[in-house]
């Protein structure tokens, strides 16, 4: 049972990196809580905190509209489940190895993410994404 | 009930930040769960992922130690709970607008945070805290 939780909660986080892969905003909106549209939120790499499912969904419009290729390499991926009522979250953490042309001089890049899903009636719905970029590694910064 | 829970919760968060200010290894230990110990997870605003109760704790004891002065003004505090059952997670989003002494050169910063508490038998358990640097505004986003 649990099992089948956390292969549900990855194959939804899969979906995410999917959606943006291939620029398809309706894959994209539906991923996204529709329960509490307000309680969503989500932070892309260095930005400021984007809360509300409609402004959250036009930034990805947005980034997707300007980004001609992007694709994604996860490493480090664990989910975590608590339970298995509605409402109950699973935090997914990950790091993102992404190779994207936006820019010619910056075309790979290494983000480390936490999303949470909430199960909802139809499934596990996207609430928070949490980008960040990774600017040295763990050597350096233990010593 | 649902404002009580939320006032828990507020209050867990904000002792997460007077545990740093006030370099308090032995408050901030008990802040985070140890119910799932595994499933802790810290990325401190650049760094890569840091999994596990005892390597987050480390990492916050590092930090601590180094920085004589830290000061945190948050804003834009936004408590989400979604049921009230032991394990039921809440999910905290802010700014945090950051005074400290770490450097001569850069004393003043703003970071956006996502911190995910779980409901244990003796309160709110910190789990996730995933802090990123904020390296633009919106309007430079948005445009």
């Amino acid at each position: 049972m649990t099992t089948d939780l956390r292969a549900e909660v990855e194959a939804a986080n899969t979906a995410l990196y999917e959606a943006l892969e291939s620029a398809d905003a309706q894959r994209m909106a539906a991923l996204w809580d529709e329960s509490e549209p307000d309680a969503v939120v989500c932070v892309h790499p260095g930005w400021p905190m984007l809360r509300g499912r409609s402004h959250v969904l036009r930034s990805f419009s947005a980034i997707m509209a300007n980004t001609p290729y992007i694709q994604f390499f996860l490493t480090d991926v664990q989910v975590h489940v608590e339970g298995s009522d509605l409402g109950a979250a699973a935090i997914v953490t990950c790091t993102e190895n992404i190779l994207t042309a936006v820019t010619e001089t910056d075309s790979a890049a290494q983000t480390v993410s936490t999303n949470v899903f909430r199960r909802r009636a139809d499934g596990w719905r996207l609430q928070v994404h949490h980008g960040s970029p990774v600017m040295g590694t763990l050597e350096e910064i233990d010593e």
